[in-house]
């Protein structure tokens, strides 16, 4: 499996149910969102804004895709601030076969622009490591069938290694 | 890794948050365990008496390990009834460096006795996956610190391969 096969599968709309864990407090959370993963044109006016806001000249990645999503959490107690949503532009760029970097326009730790190396296993499990200003973001997303997929992710500090959270989520696809 | 270099890191008594996802209702299960990993001598009597029980006369298996735990969960109303506590023995045969069988003497998914698959992946996560009467359950463990590890598994239906129930733990050693 290539990157490009990777998110050709995820393309269409899913329904996630993902659970925080917060490990030095033992407290978790349950968050239900939906999520819409679409491909984008290379010359997508969003997508040259992101290069050239990075100078980036280099034209040879492949299909982007925009993630939206709408979440909604148990973790606060009023309604209105659990409920967010947002979206992101991955550009993906090939190192090597199974390697490369991705280009996203938000991050997913902590809200800044971000680059993330991903790396495919045998197994075809994707590995995707995002490094921001405090934190490490490590996320593995590997498919159990064609319209289910399972999302592993741990937030980690830079300075002290501490595991901050650690997440999952199961992802069925609707459309 | 070999599987033994993996039961030596489980060693010791574990905090676990584990988080249940069943699919087709959108519920979540939370269930807090305290896991204990102890290895086992080779002719430890409950050892001799799985393998005599299954007229297994190969030797050549690696150091066996008992796993306790007791867990609380929140599915039921009751509180009694959402605690519960067991125990499993493993006995792991190697085929190659990363690929083997364990037998266990008590299941997961179905409470009998069961012989598990392993294969030791490139980036050192285990995945086991052990078939039953009704269903297969696939766990796939990594850890992401000495001290933490993570445990996701499904548990699919043998005749429709529907996924019945995924589910996601993060486990803190304590000692």
């Amino acid at each position: 499996m290539l990157i490009e096969d990777f998110f050709l599968k995820s393309l269409g709309k899913w329904n996630s149910m993902r659970s925080g864990h917060s490990l030095a407090f033992k407290e978790f959370e349950e968050i239900v969102s939906q999520i819409k993963i679409t491909s984008l044109e290379k010359w997508d006016i969003r997508v040259l804004e992101m290069l050239n806001h990075r100078k980036i000249t280099n034209k040879s990645f492949s299909t982007p895709v925009i993630i939206e999503w709408e979440s909604e959490s148990n973790w606060e107690d009023s309604k209105a601030d659990n409920i967010s949503s947002g979206s992101s532009i991955l550009i993906p760029f090939t190192s090597t076969t199974k390697t490369g970097k991705i280009l996203r326009s938000t991050g997913y730790a902590e809200n800044i622009k971000a680059y993330t190396e991903y790396n495919i296993l045998e197994n075809d499990t994707v590995i995707f490591i995002t490094r921001y200003n405090q934190t490490i973001a490590e996320e593995r997303i590997w498919f159990i069938s064609s319209n289910v997929r399972c999302r592993a992710s741990l937030i980690k500090s830079i300075n002290t290694s501490a595991i901050l959270q650690t997440s999952y989520a199961s992802e069925i696809r609707i459309s």
